[in-house]
C-alpha cells in the first residue's frame, strides 16, 4: 500500500519533502499539492505524474485521495491546517513549529484527544539524527548513568539583518528544547538567560551569543549556548554528565587532513546539510508509522511543551531572573 | 516509471537487496525471483505482491518484465548469468566477484563491449561510502596533491577455521584493490606480499595478519595491512600521503565517552554494518542509472581488473618475491 | 650564584618541593628548614647536605643565610609567614591559599606595597601548566579574537568524607578562580552557584556536582562544572569561545589504543599526576626570578582576588542568586 | 656530589647541552670546554664560571677535574673520542652517530668491553620521549599483546639541497632504526627499500618519499615512510600492532581550535622543537646515571646495531631487494 500524501506549501522545505517521497523513500506518493501561490504548486506539481493541486489547503485535507497530509506552510498557518487535518482525522506532519502560541499548541492536543486517534507529529528532525540516536541510545543503555548536567552549544556562522534576539529561542534554540527533554526523558521547570557581552559581529537588535540555562524536573541543570555569529561553522555540541560517565554528540564525519601545518577536519557552514540525512529518516519513519496508525515521532504535546518552554526563555531573556516552565499536566493519552 | 527488478540468489545479502528494495529506496520493485533452493525463492516472494519465482536464473532473466538483473548467488555461478543477462541486453548488478576467475571476467567484458551496450555494474560498495567519497573528493578536489603513498589496514575481529589464506585476498583485500585505484584514479603494476609471524590467534590454515604492497603505474607505492583476528573490532583505515597533505578516512561516527577512566568511542564488531548505508546508496544509484542507459558504478572492466590483481596478489603470496600485475590493454569502451 | 631556600613545612608539598630543588632544578639549594613536627624537619634534613633546622618559621626567615622563602605549612599558617618574610623584604613563595581569609591577603598586599618590593608569589600552579600556556598564548596572538564565553568543568574520581560543600570552591575551583582570569585578562564581577541534583555517590556533606557562573568585567560569561566524585577520572576542562573561534585546553597526552572493541585514550585518575609537570616549570621560575629581583607568576594581589572571588562563590552557592564580587581597587603597584 | 663535565664541541647541539646543564638540570656542572674553533669554546666558556678551554679533546678527557665527558662535535671525529674516553676510563655521552661506520662502532663496543666497564651512550633522545615511553609501558604492561607489525612515517616539512637520498636513512630514519628495537626488545635481520615516484618538491639528488621495511628476529614486520618534503610539518608517526590491539605514539598536545571552517590543531614545524624535552630527560638521566656508575640509555652495543641497520638500509637502497642485517653476536656485556 502506497500512503497518498498531500502537501500544503511548496517553499523549500515542503519542496525538499516533496522530492524526498519521490525520489528516494520508499511506500509513499505525493498525490495533492497547495500553495498560497497557485503558480509555484502547479509548478512542482508538473514534475509528479498525477498529482493534483487545490486551492486551499482545507480543500486539499478534504480530498478522499489525500490519506495524509504534510504542512510546510508559513509557521503562522500550521495551527489550522493541523486543526483542520485532525478534524478530518487525517494524519499530518508539521514541520515546526507546531504553531506560533502555546495556546494554539494546546487547542491542537485537546482537538488530538478529543479525536481519540493519535494524529500529529511536528517536525523536530534531530530526534531522527544518528548522532542524537546513538547518544541517546547510550544513555538509555545507562552506559553513563542517571544523567545530571547537559552542556550544549548552538552555533552558526552568520545570520541576516533579519534575525533578531528573540529568534535566537524560537528558531534556533527551539532545536534543543525538544531534543534535550527527548533525550534524557525529562521535562523542564524553569529557564535563565545570561547575556554574555555581544560579539562584535552581531548587529543591534541582536544579542549575541547568550547562555539559557534550564532546569529539569528531576534536577538536570542545562546550559546551553547560542551564538549565531560564531563565524567559523554550524556546529552543533552537546555534552550528557551522567552519574558514571559523560557521552557526547559526536562530531559529523569528516576527512582528517595533514597540510598548512595543521591536522584539521573542516565543519560544515551550512546548516542545511548538517542533519540532511535525519529528514529522510524522520519522513520515512513517518510514513511507515502512519501506515500502521502510529505517531512514533515528536507530537502534538511536545510541540506544546517546546511551545511553553521557549516563551519562558523569552520572558526570561526579556526580564532578566528565573522563568518557570509551566503546563497543564501531561495527559495519559501522551503517556 | 518503476524498475521491474529480478533478483538470482535469496541468501543473506540478496535478501537485504530485495528487502531495500521494498522498503527504503525509491523507483524500483522485485518482480522475479530465482534460487537453487526454490523454496527459499518461494518463501521471499511470498512476502513481495506480485513477484514471480522461476526455475532457473536464465528463465528469469528472459522473462520479458524482467527490466534487470541482480546477481547474488553463490559466486562461481555469477559468470554465467552474468554473461546471460549481457546476452540479453539487460542491465545487470552482480554482487562481488564478477567471476571467480580473471578468464572469465575478460569474457564478460569482451561480451558486454560486443553488446555495444554499457550493461555490467559490480558490487563493490566502498566506492558508495560516505566515508570513502570524501576522501576521493578532497583527492579530487586537490587539498594534498598528487598521490604518492597509500597506508592502509583492513582489520577483522575474529574468522572461523573456513576462512583459509587465499581468502585474505579474494574475500577481504579485495575491497582495498577495488577501491584504491577509484581512489586516485591509477592501475596497479606488481604486488608483493609480506608475512610477519603469526598471531597466536590464527589457525594452521590461515597466515595472518600480512602485508599487501602493490605499486601502481604513475609509481604510487600502497601498503595494505590484512589483519582478519585482530581481535578488537571490523577496522578499515586508508591513508593516502601527497604533494601537499596527507588525507585519510574518516572514523566512523561514534559517541566519545568518557567513563571507566578513559575517553573512548566504540569500534564496531560487525562488517556488515561498517558499509550498511552505502548499500543503500549503492542500489538507489543503480536504479537510477540503469533507468538512464547507464553504468556509473564499478564496471566490468573493474571487475576484470580487480580479478588480476587479486591472482598476483596469490601468486607473490604463494611464491614470494614481486609479481607483475599484467592486464590487456582498457578497451576505450571503458575509457 | 646559587639561591639558598628556607622551607616552611616539610608535608607532602613541603617534599616535593625540596625534592625538586635538590634533584631536578637548577640554581638554588635548600638551606634551612622548620615544621611544627621538628622530627620531620630533621629527617629531611638528613637528606640535604648542609641544611640547618630551625624551631620556628620565624628564626628560619630571620636566618642571614636564607635569601628565599617557601611556605608550604597548614593553609591558616600561611598568612603568618608570608607576612614575616615581607617584614624582613624576603621574597617568598607560598603554596595556596596565601591567607585563608580575604581580610588576610589583603594585609598581606598592604605589607608588600609598604615595603616597596615586589616579593610574594602564591602557588597557583596552573599559570605553569604547558596546555594552560598555549592556550592563553593562543588567545593573546589573537587567533580566536576576543574572548565571550568559557565553558570548563572541574571532576575528580572521588573524594573522601571529609571533603563538604565549600571545599568545591576553596580547595577545587579556587584553582579555575586563577587560572581563568589570568587566561583573558579579565576579572570578575559577579558570580551564581546552580545545584544540579546530587549524585548518588556523594555524601551528606557534599552538594556535588555543582555549576559556578562567573560574570568579568568586560561582559564574559564562565560557566564551571565542578564535579568531584564524576568516578571517570581527573578530568580539567576549557573552553574559550572568541569573536573569531574557540579554543581548548589540550588533552593531557594519551597513548590512543585500539582494544576492546573502543578506540581509547587513557584518563589519569590520580589529581597530582596532572599538572607534576608545572610544578617544575614553576619553581624553576621562581628561582630565576627570585634573584632577578622580580615576581613573575600570581602575586599576592592575585592571592586576594582569589579569595574575595571563592567568598563570594560561597555566599552564591549558599543564599542562592548572584553575589558580587568586590575588591579594593587594584593597586598600581601591581599594575 | 656535583658531576664535572667536559664537553667536546660547542656548536648548536653541544651549546644547547651546555645551557641544559648550566640552567635547568641538577647535579652537574661544565667545567671543560674544546672546540677545534678554539675562539667560540672561548665564548662560550666566558658565560661559565669555572670553565677552562682546551686545545684538543684529547686534552680536555685527560683533565683530572673532569668527571665525564660530552662529544657534540662533527660526526666523524665522534669514534676518536669516545675511544679516548673509554682508554680514560670516563663515563661519555656521544651525541649520534656513536662512529660514522659500523667498524669503528664495533671497536668502541670492543674497547668498552675490555675495559670492563659500562662507560658509553649514545644520543638517541626519543628514548627518552614522553610519549615514546608511554607507548613502550603500554607494550610491556601486556595491553596490546606480541607485536607484529610496526606502521610509522617520519615527515619534515622540507630540507635543503645539501640533504642527499642517503641521509634519509642515517640522519633521518635512524632515529626509527634505534627507537623501534627499543620499544619491541628485538633486533632487525633484513630490510628493503621501496622508491614510490618522487614529490616534484624534491631536487635531483634526493628521492623522496621512500618506505624503509624492516624484518625483525622475532618476525615483526615495519613499515617506515621517510618523507622529508612532505610541506605540512614536521610530523613522527608510530602504530604498533599487537596480538591484542594497537597502541599509537600520542600527537604532541597542541590546543584544539575551531576556527576557519575546521577543527584543528597546529602541527610543528621544527624538528628541534619536538623532542626538545626529551634531552632535558635524557641529559638528567645520563647525569644521576653517570654518578652511580652506570649507563640507562642506549648503548654502544645500540650505536652498533644502528650503524649495522642503517649500512644494510643503504644497501637496499641502492641496489634493491632484500639486504640481510648481520651483526656479530651480542656480547653478554650488553646483556
Amino acid at each position: 500500500m502506497t500512503l497518498r500524501v498531500g502537501v500544503i506549501g511548496v517553499g523549500m522545505i515542503g519542496k525538499e519533502h516533496i522530492q524526498r517521497i519521490a525520489h528516494k523513500l520508499a511506500g509513499a506518493r505525493v498525490v495533492a499539492l497547495s500553495d498560497v501561490n497557485e503558480a509555484a504548486a502547479r509548478e512542482v506539481a508538473a514534475t509528479l505524474p498525477g498529482a493534483k493541486v487545490y486551492l486551499t489547503g482545507e480543500e486539499l485535507i478534504a480530498a478522499p485521495d489525500v490519506d495524509a497530509v504534510l504542512v510546510t506552510s508559513w509557521g503562522p498557518t500550521h495551527a489550522a491546517y493541523v486543526l483542520a487535518a485532525v478534524a478530518a482525522k487525517k494524519p499530518v506532519f508539521c514541520e515546526k513549529p507546531l504553531a506560533t502560541s502555546a495556546a494554539d499548541c494546546l487547542r491542537i492536543v485537546e482537538a488530538e484527544i478529543a479525536s481519540g486517534r493519535h494524529l500529529v507529529q511536528v517536525g523536530f528532525q534531530r530526534r531522527y539524527d544518528r548522532g542524537y540516536r546513538a547518544l541517546k541510545k547510550t544513555i538509555d543503555d545507562g552506559l553513563i548513568g542517571a544523567p545530571l548536567m547537559i552542556h550544549c552549544a548552538h552555533r552558526n556562522p552568520t545570520v541576516p539583518e533579519a534575525y533578531v534576539s528573540d529568534m535566537a529561542i524560537v528558531d534556533t534554540f527551539i532545536h534543543e528544547i525538544d531534543a534535550l527533554r527527548w533525550l534524557i526523558n525529562d521535562d523542564y521547570v524553569s529557564t535563565q538567560v545570561l547575556k554574555p557581552r555581544n560579539t562584535k559581529h552581531t548587529h543591534s537588535k541582536l544579542d549575541d551569543p547568550i547562555m539559557v540555562l534550564l532546569e529539569t524536573a528531576s534536577g538536570v541543570r542545562i546550559d546551553g549556548e547560542v551564538f549565531v555569529n560564531c563565524r567559523y561553522g554550524y556546529d552543533i555540541q552537546c555534552q550528557v554528565v551522567g552519574e558514571e560517565g559523560i557521552a557526547s554528540l559526536p562530531e559529523p564525519e569528516a576527512v582528517p587532513m595533514r597540510r598548512n601545518a595543521a591536522l584539521s577536519t573542516a565543519i560544515m557552514q551550512d546548516w542545511k546539510l548538517r542533519f540532511i540525512d535525519s529528514y529522510d529518516v524522520e519522513i520515512q519513519d513517518w510514513i511507515e508509522a502512519t501506515k500502521a496508525g502510529r505517531v512514533n515521532g515528536p507530537n502534538a504535546w511536545d510541540g506544546y511543551f517546546a511551545a511553553v518552554t521557549a516563551d519562558a526563555c523569552l520572558k526570561a531573556m526579556h526580564e532578566g531572573g528565573v522563568a518557570p516552565i509551566v503546563t497543564s499536566p501531561r495527559p495519559t493519552f501522551y503517556a
